[in-house]
């Protein structure tokens, strides 16, 4: 019952008229990425998610994966067939190096598919998400050789991939990790211990699993200086490419959980397997925050994807239910009751779910294009600048993206009712899907603290105050707009106070560093709602651009318009309130014993 | 797994020290609640909550209820029994009038235990919370032998009750309704029609269910004025009492919902089914309402009551988990890491739990006074006032409560990690379960428009007016006082906004209604705020003067000093924005034409 379009229309108005994708054609992997080809990309791209994944989503979610006795795990009905297709079709390889098989296409446009593929179906996307970003880790820490061996046959999503960090007693402090390392003769690693919480774990998708695993070499000191990852393979892989041995890691149970139940969460036990160092020893958690970094980014977007498809959901269901009359007098006396449309409080939820995906959307591509610059900018500066804004605002997307998946799929179920909380209706889903992308990848308060507890203070402060420099410039240059003139000044309001917070941060922190966690999510959530801002002043600016050239789709572009309109009055509001709660400080927060939290 | 402990410290705190219950013992029903009954109550009521309840939670949301072939219904394992024993002992009457066979405590005392039945167990909490909600309605509006042949045994327990007002093509717009009823020559009706999420509508704890049923006799209009009130028993009650025949009402099927699995929600099917009449016809709406507002009182407690059981367990898990260190350094260095509880920012989501929760406790057991004075109150200005208030705050305790009960929720299953996200940590469920109270009995955002479109002008203000000046002559009292001037002014800024966006919209509101649709929720969560904030000045005030007397709970009351500063610097800083969202007013809520909400 529920739909999904992908919404094309929006995603190139991001890419051609917020970004300017034309503007980076001479960038190495951006010829690849001529209009026709993004077009073709999204167009077939989206056809493919919305008519082979959508309608696996639900039967998805009711059906969730199977442990059978003998350990294997198999995945919800079509899902095998589905993934066949997904690879058949390539649509795994746009963003890989050609050396690896793939099309070496910017990573701004992969983005722009993932977030349909999340949309359809998040916990089928997850299975290729995974992979994704062991191949990253891979190509930045693996040897020529493990790049070699393994990197084409994941890209293409011939082989699965996954991350190994969670242990029982160990989650963010991986310092606590007990899965142990041994040396053997021939250069290998014997691999032992648990780990929990394993998306993708095991499945019947590929012929392979290409496990990242973070372990304890003899003698590694107890803490995460000690860590060391390691590349253990389902299947070992022969030298000559073909599979040969079953190798000793299996799948121990799965998983009961709120949502994503057609992905795989496993718990892997390695018993003596067999594995490759990748990178050096003790530096694995370098080489995997290259991946994690990668991964939360990818979290972010689910947070995108998912708060789209509840939202698309809901202004369906708000067309088609009639309750009621509008306050202002009957607008279809013919029918017995108005559409959902003419309330107020109803349209609240449906802007609120419209400013903040769309919003989100120009967020995620923009960094994606970070990602590309990092890489690929002309100069050393351009690239120094990408590098130092992707850094700063990962946390701030995973962290303030993902809370908005959870908010825009919890009203978008808000706004069906009674019905919004029965299952069939697809609504109740979306919120459980919505849940896990807080929590995974690092807490959405761990994002907080990687923001300000790191980030901020990175080279003297270098990357926050060229985030101020960028969005400053753009206030300049929208005020002497009539139309933007507005924007840019409640937009002006809500940087001085995120400034002034920093201030507070950077004068109080050292002294307290409590100061600076008790201020950590109101300081994400300022800045999300300061991004957010700044891709709202640059969409505003875009619609009426085109609206002053006579574009054609007037309609869309009145609406950008409308909708940045709604995000200034509705949302920087709060930034005011964020920066008072920043600047109380810790001690009431700090204040209470263990024991005094119990009022029972 | 979890874990519950009824919060009778919390719990004696406020009907002690904040509300005084000695101060009413001369009304009529307060005679029996006497300190010793009300601990009694609280403790006894409290074991067998914690006792036999709770162990029934989590085998309840995993069970769920079952339809058989022949129609019937049974609850999970467990719950018949442990129902029989709520019976048994009584707990069901504490609020009953004694001509009822009840016990006639205040409806506070009765509040304190409903709030601690909902904790252990919301699902088993609904079935007799929908009894008590229909008792209600027929103590109000039902004949003399209505009352006589219904009430004693639905107080009992022995009887169930439900409300029966949704149809599928009508929810909250009850003018649609299509169930008929017609005339029988015995001035009974025959009732025909399809009612939907229809909690407790069949189940086997019960020897009878009376269904109240909202239903159309021939020739009423089609609006809400031409509904009338039946009642109608599953099993036909003879003169003397016994059980009749069967009715021709039955369960066509089970909703399968998001959570309160252990709660039958039923489509009803009534085939020519046997009711009659009460209070006059085509006055249903009416005496519905006041079932209704009754309920909704008792929906804002679920929020309370689960979320104060999410809060214990994350209190609990903060204590038990240790990961990562203290920003300020390692706090037990023998062991290989400190407890959550180092951590601010895990910190924070408690304080925020614990300033909700116990604000939200003593709002609820305030208004539930409220429920007292309105009906006993020694004069008529009381009983006035007593009337306003709970009429004006019966939507913000609906409303916010239920927002507070997700939040706090969601936040106690975040502090969890990945573990919150696993079913058997029980985490979870209280999510699914919270999320009910937001769109049942009303949606959240129909509670905002019956604060600002109804409540707000009644009586040219009377009762907002009677808030304002309570509010205001507790932050005169507090600003002469060292320790609670902070709060005084903070309290007092927050008022103001509230005060101010009351003005706008009374200046507004007229000239263009969707101002006050588009206003509604900002100024429900604004009226929310302010008299949390007034519960925890009265808080904090008993708190001070507890500490100055040397009370020996001095930790507690430290603590109450130290959640009221946290309020006060962590959500009074809300005011301002909330405020400036209502006055910016619906010219972009309501700007877009249904289409152009669409970006795909």
């Amino acid at each position: 019952m529920p739909q999904y379009t992908p919404p094309i229309r929006d995603t190139r108005f991001v890419l051609d008229k917020v970004i300017g994708l034309d503007r980076y054609a001479n960038l190495p992997g951006f010829q690849n990425a001529t209009p026709d080809t993004v077009e073709a990309v999204l167009e077939q791209g989206g056809q493919f998610v919305a008519e082979v994944l959508f309608p696996l989503n639900q039967v998805g979610d009711q059906q969730g994966c199977t442990r059978h006795a003998d350990g294997s795990v198999t995945t919800p009905d079509g899902f095998k067939e589905a993934y066949a297709q997904f690879v058949e079709a390539g649509w795994g390889t746009l963003s890989t190096p050609e050396e690896f098989g793939g099309q070496a296409m910017p990573h701004i446009i992969s983005t722009a598919f993932q977030e349909y593929m999340i949309s359809a179906n998040m916990a089928f996307a997850m299975y290729f998400g995974l992979t994704h970003g062991a191949i990253s880790s891979l190509l930045v820490k693996g040897s020529r050789e493990q790049q070699a061996m393994y990197i084409p046959k994941m890209a293409s999503g011939e082989w699965g991939g996954t991350m190994n960090l969670t242990e029982p007693q160990c989650g963010t402090d991986l310092g606590l990790i007990r899965t142990r390392a041994e040396p053997n003769a021939d250069g290998s690693y014997s691999i032992t211990g648990t780990k929990i919480f394993i998306s993708s774990g095991d499945h019947d998708l590929t012929s392979n699993i290409i496990h990242l695993v973070l372990a304890k070499t003899p003698g590694a000191p107890e803490s995460s200086k000690g860590i060391s990852l390691f590349v253990v393979p389902k299947v070992i892989v022969n030298d000559d490419g073909s599979l040969g041995e079953r190798n000793a890691v299996s799948c121990g149970s799965i998983e009961h959980k709120m949502g994503i139940h057609g992905n795989s969460t496993c718990v892997m036990n390695y018993d003596g397997a067999k594995g490759w160092l990748v990178g050096e020893e003790m530096k694995g958690l370098a080489a995997m925050f290259i991946m994690m970094n990668a991964a939360r980014l990818g979290v972010g977007l689910q947070g995108l994807g998912v708060g789209e498809t509840a939202y698309q959901n809901a202004v369906q269901y708000a067309g088609d239910r009639r309750q009621g009359r509008a306050l202002t007098g009957p607008q279809e006396p013919g029918e017995k009751a108005d559409t959902l449309f003419v309330h107020p409080d109803v349209r609240r939820m449906l802007m609120e779910a419209k400013a903040q995906t769309e919003g989100l959307r120009a967020l995620c591509l923009w960094a994606a294009l970070q990602v590309d610059l990092e890489h690929a900018a002309a100069t050393e500066e351009e690239r120094q600048l990408a590098a130092d804004l992707i850094g700063l605002l990962t946390p701030v997307i995973k962290g303030v993206g993902t809370d908005i998946g959870y908010k825009v799929a919890t009203d978008s179920q808000q706004v069906y009712g009674g019905h919004g909380y029965i299952a069939e209706w697809g609504m109740e889903q979306y919120v459980r899907d919505a849940r896990i992308a807080m929590i995974y990848e690092g807490t959405n308060g761990v994002q907080a603290m990687d923001l300000v507890g790191r980030k901020l203070a990175l080279n003297g402060g270098r990357a926050v105050q060229a985030f101020f420099k960028l969005v400053s410039e753009d206030i300049a240059a929208a005020k002497g707009d009539e139309q933007l003139n507005g924007f840019a000044e409640s937009l002006e309001k809500g940087l001085g106070h995120l400034q002034g917070a920093t201030m507070w941060l950077a004068a109080n922190g050292f002294k307290n560093p409590n100061h600076v966690g008790a201020g950590a999510y109101p300081y994400m959530q300022l800045t999300g709602t300061v991004a957010l801002g700044m891709m709202w002043l640059r969409m505003a600016k875009a619609a009426a651009e085109g609206l002053a050239a006579g574009a054609a789709d007037a309609k869309f572009l009145e609406a950008k318009l409308v909708t940045a309109r709604f995000y200034f009055e509705r949302f920087l509001p709060d930034a005011g309130g964020l920066r008072r709660k920043i600047e109380s400080g810790s001690d009431a927060v700090m204040a209470l014993d263990p024991e005094m939290f119990r009022a029972a």
